[in-house]
């Protein structure tokens, strides 16, 4: 009777090491676990580059085979390979952690000995039987880690930032419905915190959709600059030792097996060692997140009370607020959504530093810039979907207290602008102010105006639009 | 003999105060500048602002006038004062400081002060006469702080962001002609700081021209954004106050006065709020920051020594280096750029905050955004023109030393592996790596090539750019 | 007749160059003008660092001339054109930019090369013979831009520092007035916006104080590293042409020169390329920054309204507040402190990635850091000032709207939590706010305590502080 | 037969929710889960936090049972319950998201719960009968999270301070031995990347130690600020509810428990609402951080090569560094302290951004804050000890390199300086630079020196470190 031995031995430039058999990686990826023990957070918890990476090695193996570089019977192993990664078979070895130094290198090498593994098991080999199909030789053939590792860091933020898109288009959504919901209740605006104009509370709610409206089409023309891979650059964009047609051809497979319209730079050697599209696509998440977090400050701020507070509207309550606090609920939908925006924030400041930090043909540090950008987007997407279904859905207006802020205000007056004139409403609003009466009480006191005149001039339609002026100067 | 008394008596919410008779500038001003002695600098530091502002208050007052509510006696003399404020004449009572609390309402009330006087002036009034023409009743007529001061911001920002791109362009040449004359030096490529694969240093330089390019382009594309102005929506963006034909005909009035093809936004209320487009600025600036400072690291890196560093190019020297080092000279113009690229980015995160921290119907921290946008791009401006100027220029190639260090490099034997295969590419790089010797030589000793193969394989076209492989796997 | 030239000759290592003979600057900083045209701004905006420069140059020739290295006539001509500078004479021949590249060299030069020329002067010469003077050789005997540099900032750094501490100090007993003054206020306090549990006005106010108290300490604390200067180092901190006693005896006259506590940094090598106190002294602000900004979030949402906001306290008007809105006032000054706390925020950014970019034995980028801190600390001083001045010393609270509502809170039911259980506080609570009824109303009318142990249990004194607790369990 | 139902039914203000059984969290944990989907990290990833609720827990309880506010049995039990949390026994029971709403509210509900239901089982109840034993009631008793949150967050953050410390220590030794190694290895010292005087390799690596050892101090610094602990404040600081004796007893107990010297913050309010602790150790990380990157990119910069970049050390291999160069080696473990660095200057900004976000008498966002700082401290000591064991230690140094370039280099002519005078060394210096000749060739020639004392002028004791001087002036 023979055992499966529970180690084989690998070699790399260092030496052998033996390779836990049950692993379909081997010796590079078992260095830089040893290498990076950081975070403990592997990059598998990425699906999205995973995937990437296997749709690459697909799309290289295609093309290698088609320009009679790679044996048809190796690139139907590779490929059928890169099928199982990509359908998410063989996450569990990918342990590489998220943040490693060498330029991605190790999480290329993680892919390239998973996938010859796996096709070497296809081809009826052992795991390691290597001299049959190599994971650099087959696997990365025609290939650098300086092209691949980008080129699938794209190819995967691709991917989650039109994810990121739908959830904000389904917040969007929920903000709409309340801005139709709300569109006839009349409330103060205020500016610098302080009363200003009457408005309607759906046009206060109409306008964060339009706020997220405008960043997922920020998003997208971010997503155009990204889609820009170099695969074919191999070591620094000069492209040496690839074929001269591998560049476009790979590019073409490549769009076929993603569904991603890639397309391949025009300098491969800039291309390669810039980072531009990572840090305008991070500028823009740090929009989002900006706006997001306004906009929860905003509905934190009208919630404010029960009875202390603004209290102008109510967001549905999700848990009790306190231990000791008997009743109270708190707006903690919305104060996640503020935390994951701060973390957006933070993110790009490591991202900015990351790509500043780049030096000559290639930026080493790649790996926290894609650490920081997946973070960003999967959490925004998480805050997105739960503001929606949590938070916004639920929110109902005081419509009492609202219509009496209006009726009680001093700045509709300044609808009265164009009608008394400046000075005339000057007067009335320290009259207002100093005595605690309402601004028509005073107006129809002092005559300024007949009862009807001063109903019509405060009208809703009229305090919430433009109107003709009557006072020409 | 009646003499000009050296102050005038103006009132407003406080009372009354004396203001200089000399000064264009009223009450309000004066408040501004007692309540904001932050940094000693005037808005008038920004004369793109000011420009600005009398654009927008020109066509103001044409539409106003256009529109009947303001008589054209007034109209012209506002236009009259306007066109000396557009000229720069009045420039010395623009005095508020930089860094200041209200949202931009003293810099809109000292613009509507300045004109107003000028304007009485020139209607044969005396400085304060506002019962004549008022400050706020006549040149602010139909506006806001809040529609008039982010449209001035837009409009000042738009102007300078193309002198920021025609900088740009000149450096880009300035890269360009070098990647000219450098086309056929051959140099080693590096990644991760070691020694990497050939290529020239034409292809260096002309990657930072290609950077430039791109952000060139990014930066048209946030001007786009930008020239979205509120104009017409008064306090919050309901229009209160204001004529309905009145956004439409100020926005056709200040493109054609400001030759800026502004636009007026599609829903005001969240233009009057929202900073996204600064944001969106501020990122670019950032970007275009972060990619200035790793040319600038490549620069001081590549041209490091004399004699113990890099030493592939030499900078023009600009200055003596040291006080203490005879004949020591420094890389002071990358140096100076590099912490223009810090400052930028610094600023970026001010922006941040500043844009966060609006609430509800108003961003009251816009002032401190345009201080900081204005700083980042006239500062950048200046940085890619001594760059050009003072540094790009003057670069000359230490042509023997980069020879040599290409023909003693290990790293050729990578141009080897599609002929002689990864496995003995490797112990030759192993051998020439131990022994000191060349790859040529190891190659040759062990008989893996001829003599005119190998030539022909270490050809600079053949080491710069994709060939075809001679291996097939 | 003899006419003085209007320009005199002086040369470097770049060639000649003509001077205005009206300067005392020479060729050094005039070169440094034309490479550095970056923002305008001299570093004479910086009185603290000319005056620091001034007094480090004036130690290092007593120093000289004690070890026998300079004549006692240089020494004290060098002298006596150090107190003339220190005394402010000479700011408007300190013409270099503030941003500048070589790591503090140009600003060196600028003042080897004015006190050199006034000393020449002093001694009978005219500007520019430096063969009876020289800038490099006798004023700047013993130094080095590397350690001069540094030193200054530190010195400048120290000064401006404590007059901060005192600006801070004088905000603190601002606050601390009001905590006297509304000792016995009660108001609502509020946690994530929403109602919590009674407080008085002035405990809210004392935490403000409380707050600067403690920021005050750590900036005294950062003010000990700060005070560590490596004069003596000379290039790059072995001490090359240094004296050996030289460091320990211009530290001895410098500080007493200067009146500041300087000490030697023990590791001069270290000490020369280290950034560690500004980062430290940079990430105190921006604490300050950070605590400051939060007050004035609050000042602003406390006194938000008039009528449709918490209402709670007034704030001084100090100007109006719309063009377009009759009667505003906005919370002006608190905004301005916010906007400086932007500012420092986004200046600690820029601190960071100047000292992360230091290389080897020296950082590069100390002109950055130095403008950056200035700003930080002179702007936090005038907002400290401002605030103090024009906002704090005129608050006042309204009294009536607070008391009810604390009377109208159902957070006070908390307090009774010990008397009446939990549970019957929870019940207590859902039907106040189901019923809009007064919390004590409920419990009477269910009977769960007497009006005398309400009332007992509702004093401001129980509701404000720790309390024996009633109940075990 | 029974058979244990698989859930059980618990109750909150919201409504009924069934428990799974077998999970020791219950209903407001559960909602927690629900609210917060957004990392899929829960709190227990953070084991130092879960110990720190535990022992602030027992603390409480053996407090309230000694001021007689909790019977002993249920003391025990609670006290038991918190020892097996305390263990590691329960981690995976605390289950909310590491990004959460409700400013801690969550996690704190999560550690009572969780307390509750294993100290029933203790005392011979089933889970979920709170009839005996309530998480509020008594688990919670006397507390509110507003205290316990925070300074759980401060306990776990002192004793990870003090790991970290401890791995900065052992990279410090690291960085010693090498100082002591190389002590005698002359080598030329760099500022601004251009050559400058020389200096020991045992000197440079120095340096890194002394830098180490002063951050060291500034971490415990801020560990002193840490300390202090808000128990007792309950709600807002007030400490409504709590009795008087309470927060100086719980103090001494959680002293006592958990071995760590915590004090009672002076002002409570104060204490509740301030992040000040927070950011001053996230400042001081950022520094550690920032002379982490900058050693890093030294060490990059300097094993730059084999051949064709400084080459003056030699970095042990790690890992292979390229799967297209042949014997490519990166410096793969400097490169991962580099990012790890810049993620923890991100990590200060969301700091920074969360800290300035506080409200009145709360800061919301303390859980990430909390995140980042766990991130921040234990990412940085997992990089300091790679960074001694697998780079540092197997450092070693190109001798004859090193040697090579003192002897060729310009520079040394700078301690001629003092003897041949600073034209003279210019003029040397200008005539090396053009001929390519060594300086001590050039100053025989020129008969400036004697051989003899050419010799002693270049020992390299003289070289690196201060000597008298011979030239007055």
């Amino acid at each position: 009777m023979t055992t499966t031995p529970a180690t084989r031995s690998e070699h790399d430039l260092l030496g052998d090491r033996d390779v836990p058999q049950s692993a379909y990686y081997g010796v590079h990826t078992l260095r830089a676990v040893e290498n990076f023990p950081i975070t403990g957070t592997p990059i598998a918890h990425y699906p999205d580059l995973i995937r990437a990476l296997a749709e690459i090695k697909m799309a290289a193996a295609r093309t290698n085979a088609e320009l009679g570089l790679l044996s048809s019977e190796r690139m139907e192993a590779i490929v059928a390979a890169c099928r199982d990664v990509q359908g998410g078979k063989l996450h569990d070895h990918f342990v590489v952690d998220v943040i490693q130094g060498g330029a991605g290198t190790s999480t290329n090498m993680n892919a390239n000995e998973v996938i010859a593994n796996r096709a070497l098991e296809i081809l009826g080999h052992q795991r390691g039987e290597y001299r049959y199909l190599h994971p650099n030789e087959h696997v990365n053939m025609s290939q650098s880690t300086n092209d691949v590792y980008p080129s699938a860091l794209k190819l995967a933020t691709y991917h989650s930032i039109f994810r990121l898109v739908e959830a904000m288009a389904y917040l969007r959504a929920a903000f709409q419905r309340k801005a139709v919901e709300f569109r006839d209740v009349l409330k103060m605006g205020r500016t610098q915190l302080q009363d200003a104009v009457p408005m309607t509370l759906g046009q206060e709610f109409s306008t964060y959709a339009v706020m997220l409206a405008e960043d997922e089409e920020r998003l997208k023309e971010a997503a155009l600059l990204i889609r820009e891979i170099n695969l074919g650059a191999t070591a620094i964009g000069t492209g040496i030792t690839a074929h001269p047609d591998y560049a476009p051809l790979v590019c073409r497979h490549l769009a076929e097996i993603s569904g991603v319209p890639v397309v391949t730079a025009p300098n491969l050697i800039e291309a390669t060692q810039d980072c531009g599209s990572f840090v305008q696509l991070s500028g823009v998440l740090k929009r989002v997140a900006v706006k997001l977090s306004k906009v929860c400050n905003d509905l934190r701020l009208l919630s404010s009370g029960p009875r202390a507070g603004l209290g102008e509207i109510n967001l549905p309550p999700r848990q009790a607020g306190s231990s000791i606090m008997p009743g109270k609920v708190n707006p903690v939908i919305p104060e996640v959504v503020n935390q994951i925006a701060f973390e957006v924030i933070g993110n790009d400041m490591t991202v900015t530093f990351a790509a500043e930090a780049g030096q000559l043909q290639l930026n080493a540090f790649e790996p926290i810039i894609a650490h920081s950008l997946f973070k960003s987007i999967t959490h925004l997407r998480q805050g997105c979907l739960v503001l929606a279904d949590r938070c916004v859905d639920g929110i109902t207006a005081n419509h009492e207290h609202l219509a009496a802020s209006v009726r009680d205000s001093i700045g509709i007056v300044t609808a009265l602008n164009p009608i008394i004139g400046y000075a005339n409403a000057t007067e009335v609003a320290a009259e207002a102010h100093r005595s605690g009466k309402g601004v028509a009480e005073v107006v129809l006191a002092r005559g300024l105006m007949t009862a009807e005149a001063l109903t019509e001039a405060l009208r809703p339609e009229t305090l919430t639009q433009p109107t003709l002026s009557t006072l020409a100067s």
